[in-house]
């Protein structure tokens, strides 16, 4: 019987994750039943959500101990059972395939993989990191543009290079936050941001007035905790803060509390307004691929994918990203194509 | 030369206003001069925003020591200095008189009162409380009616119990959160609320959970706080909350922070909105006015003022008000009509 690694979940991390919440196993690699397909694991996407799937059921079931890591992916179909009509050995197939380099799964539960290509941006660019941005933006109406200051954290991140670009294309004026002097130097140089202002210096209130002297319109807000409350204090009348995460609070026990809410909503007017992106999709999802792709024919949006190789090197590579060790989107190559 | 009292700020308080932070003062009444009225005060509005001026400037200035307290008021002018056409000795007009039985102020610095009677009620329920309410819902697309949940905190206050009234109107089921049980079975019996929670009991949110089985549909937050906390964490997907107030938040120099910010936001898909209501009076102050009084004739909308007598009780009356021992519209009568 051929076997196959899988990546478990060994124990629910109660602080910080690290590589022993997790553990390798060989199992047994079974074949497809009626309606069922069997995919080889190609691309798996690393996400600061995968943490946070952690901490119980979020709009989705939560991880548990014992299993197979969950995690969305991309593979090619080795083999088919009964009754899977539109599935094919050899087709490229995208789905929660989790962490395992091959994977039983309901044909029903996949969809197949578009035309483009490199196939890594399925999970990129094309994928739920670059349908967040764009719908995270789209669905609320913004940005305007017209000069708009907008600021993005995680500005280095999967979801925030590609809003901050984005922004950039509608003629807002884009600052990002970071951790360190390189990713701030990335953004402004090769990513063409505007400024960019390292949290991790310590006086992020101090240079992020600085670098938006007139106060924040639109804040794409994918870390919660002290730089939402930071830049909350510095948002102008009637903003909007686009709610996409949290992952400075995915790694905890104890999220924290953020100050100056709701008091500076009302004084200052200002909407927050969380989301998810696929309640987006069936309305934004033609649109958003088509501007993203001839964003990127165009040279206009930049596309970094930040690869890791190998199924094994998965928990390092979310413990990396969860301390923001990534540039662009993360993702591990698991099988070659 | 005549005199008339004031209350004047004698120190800003740094933990909770009391008393002493007032001092009561007889000065001179000046006469007005060129585009100046002096005018006589009748009713004077007390809200918890007052308080909330002290902590610096919010969509307005700050309050500071050593000069007379900032209010809204209505009076009769007394006297007209030169250039003031379109004010006449005895008409009734509005403005920010301040705490003082006579009040010298710019001609154009006042606005003339509607026709309604009684007075007090241009201060009260078609003055900035009800108007508070009524925009803050229709400003923001809410409610929407059709059995939608509706959970209104400061229940029993000048803002809350009028926006809870609304969400009747409208066809929701109304639940008000309050301290003390005789507001709350005053809020299910007069009031016609669906449901009432005492928040001092205990059990906020085993008691909300047990009014609002499934959930909550809009939030119309006066609190801000714990409170707010608790709400959140109860809304259902896609909700609406209200950003009115934060009086739970007011009388304190450490704010506290709200968990489940951005988080909740996100996986609920959230929307959180601040207003002021003067931003949509141009807009909607007509409909507003008909609207509140259709309802107050039809005695759909009941009026609830809670009036003190005589300027030297303002300073109790605000301190009582950020007490919660208010009950509807709390009004001070300072000079007889």
């Amino acid at each position: 019987m051929a076997t196959h690694l899988e990546i478990h979940v060994r124990e629910i991390p109660k602080g910080t994750l690290s590589r022993e919440h997790f553990s390798e196993q060989q199992v047994e690699t079974p074949a497809p039943g009626p309606g069922e397909v069997l995919v080889r694991t190609l691309w798996l996407s690393i996400d600061a959500a995968n943490r946070a799937w952690m901490q119980g059921a979020t709009y989705r079931e939560a991880v548990t101990a014992g299993n197979f890591m969950h995690g969305y992916a991309l593979g090619e179909v080795a083999a088919v059972g009964d009754g899977t009509a539109g599935h094919q050995v050899g087709d490229y197939v995208m789905g929660e395939l989790g962490w395992r380099e091959f994977a039983v799964m309901r044909a029903d539960r996949l969809i197949p993989v578009g035309a483009a290509r490199p196939l890594s941006h399925h999970l990129s660019v094309l994928g739920i990191a670059g349908q967040t941005a764009y719908m995270g933006l789209y669905s609320q109406g913004q940005p305007t543009g017209d000069g708009q200051v907008m600021v993005v954290s995680a500005a280095a991140g999967s979801v925030g290079y590609i809003a901050g670009q984005i922004g950039k294309i509608h003629g807002c004026r884009v600052v990002g936050i970071a951790g360190g002097p390189e990713k701030c130097d990335w953004l402004t140089g090769e990513m063409g941001f505007d400024a960019a202002v390292d949290y991790k210096a310590g006086n992020l209130y101090k240079d992020l007035a600085a670098a938006c002297p007139e106060g924040v319109d639109l804040y794409f807000d994918n870390v919660g905790g002290p730089t939402l409350e930071t830049v909350l204090f510095q948002m102008r009348n009637f903003g909007h803060i686009t709610c996409c995460g949290a992952v400075s609070q995915y790694d905890t026990d104890s999220p924290a509390g953020v100050r100056g809410i709701p008091g500076l909503l009302v004084v200052k007017r200002l909407t927050m307004r969380g989301f998810v992106y696929m309640d987006h999709a069936a309305e934004l999802n033609d649109r958003s691929i088509a501007d993203l792709s001839s964003w990127i024919a165009s040279g206009q949006l930049k596309v970094v994918e930040d690869v890791v190789e190998g199924l094994t090197s998965a928990p390092d590579g979310l413990i990396g990203l969860l301390a923001g060790n990534n540039r662009g989107k993360r993702l591990v190559r698991v099988g070659s194509e």
